[in-house]
């Protein structure tokens, strides 16, 4: 299981264009990729121009060639380059430390 | 449906016990809150010192009260004390931009 935490700064007058865009990705990365478990979308309270997603993966393997070679993936870079504020896109890899006690890992087979 | 993510850089001769007091608190959150809907414990890759905390809760009231007011949790930050770094927590709250694509968020009954 591999954790992918981002942090995005979303630019003050582009904020509905990037929902239109999380909302297209985190959708089909959820319908189309087997190996995305969890992909959450959220927005930071006090902060309406910074969102945060938590996506966990079967592995590094489905989120570095699977998810990033998926068509979804592209058009949502795409839009990311129009709408994330400079320096405003930070990811952070993580591994759980109790994978038992996170239900989608149980379902990942060795 | 509130969510608390929580980056912890912990003082890398209290790398145990933290782990213990995280195991504590998480294990007995999930089992005794039931306003607590998920707590994932995740320690950074390539940052064996820091640790992120994802933890979704019925409503904010099961945060700041219930979560707050739980024994666990005050053993956990007594631990805390001793083994986090000075300036490192980080709590950030946010909320979830389509909830009904967050399985426990679709438990809450309104």
């Amino acid at each position: 299981v591999f954790t992918v935490l981002v942090s995005l700064n979303v630019k003050p007058d582009k904020v509905d264009e990037f929902l239109r865009a999380i909302d297209i990705n985190s959708a089909a990365t959820l319908r189309f990729e087997p190996g995305c478990l969890r992909f959450d979308v959220h927005r930071v309270v006090g902060d309406p121009y910074r969102f945060v997603l938590y996506e966990i993966y079967r592995d590094e393997t489905a989120f570095h060639e699977e998810h990033r070679a998926a068509p979804h993936y592209g058009a949502f870079r795409a839009a990311s380059a129009e709408c994330i504020a400079d320096g405003g896109h930070v990811n952070t890899f993580a591994a759980p430390v109790f994978p038992d006690r996170i239900p989608e890992a149980t379902e990942v087979r060795p």
